[in-house]
């Protein structure tokens, strides 16, 4: 099983590594990264990743993981991704995204008129561009599988192990992940976070 | 502010990205990933970062961030970590750990007689290392923090963002990482997770 994690400049790293580590260690898998290019990149605050794969030889994964952006519109203007996966989506078992990373899917086509979720901040950009926007953690939708912001890979990844190796298997990589999460505040949604942060969020991702 | 986290082969990606996702976008901070060389660095499932710096060019850093490796025998055999962080934490103002990266801060000497958590699985192996072991998801002393295993990077570094930067800004940053976190099972913990399983973990991680 070839589990495909996409790259591109800028991108939120949580967002894919909070899902390959879930993901990545499950028997029988292939994980790859792949980019446009095999030239390393650099995430959102300096991690640099080197891909193992280019788009161009990655042509029918099994599960893709789009990670999103606090740049989110480079992407979607740059169209390499969301022609990728254009491609690959009709022959993957599951196309996933976390975060931002739902708008190149929807750029992509693949949700329209199809329910999903995003980063809060982005949930009306994800609307313009056809989707129906939930705002849930997690939201599956026949094959595809949206999360939504940045940590929220986690639990969409959890998920996704349960409905391909079974709940005991999720439940496995959980107690090995150690994921019984107790964050230190209550301001992790825009329902409890205080109003004028969310503001503050918003104007920085520019929605 | 000079973040330093520490890379060495098949760390725990996850332990890592998450500090950094949190610690990494606060202001003023310059992020380093430091390594033996600078040579790419494979992580557990394949993930491949490339290093900013070697541990003989970091050897000022104000927050050091260990994570630890299923394999964390390896990195306590080799003994350059260990060597490194007797070296910076006399001046580094927080010296920390995620997962199994608690045994690099004991065989370093850091936390003899301190209190301090750790992977649950290797909770033995830490206490064998002088270390006070407690089975909190966070636990602080002084200028050392240490956090439960892989997933437990996130409630420390938003704890630490309490402690340097205020409890606001904690705040905020857990709102832009969404960090309101919903896991589909309820096995994240030995004490939840089926026995069978506890057992399994265990074995893997050869303790």
């Amino acid at each position: 099983m070839e589990l495909a994690f996409v790259l591109y400049p800028n991108l939120t790293a949580l967002d894919l590594i909070g899902p390959y580590e879930v993901l990545g260690h499950q028997e029988g898998v292939r994980v790859r990264f792949v980019a446009a290019t095999r030239d390393p990149v650099t995430a959102d605050a300096g991690l640099v990743i080197t891909p193992s794969a280019t788009f161009d030889e990655v042509d029918r994964p099994d599960v893709v993981v789009v990670p999103g952006s606090g740049t989110w519109q480079a992407p979607l203007a740059d169209g390499v991704v969301a022609r990728w996966l254009r491609a690959v989506h009709p022959t993957a078992t599951w196309t996933t995204s976390v975060c931002t990373g739902s708008t190149l899917l929807a750029e992509a086509g693949i949700l329209d008129g199809r329910p999903a979720t995003t980063h809060w901040a982005v949930r009306d950009a994800l609307a313009a561009r056809g989707a129906v926007v939930r705002t849930d953690r997690v939201v599956r939708d026949g094959d595809v599988i949206t999360a939504a912001g940045v940590s929220a890979g986690i639990d969409m990844a959890l998920t996704l192990v349960g409905l391909i190796w079974g709940d005991d298997r999720a439940r496995f990589t959980q107690l090995a992940v150690e994921y019984a999460p107790e964050p230190p505040y209550d301001s992790g949604s825009p329902e409890t976070a205080p109003p004028e942060m969310v503001a503050l969020a918003r104007s920085l991702m520019r929605t």
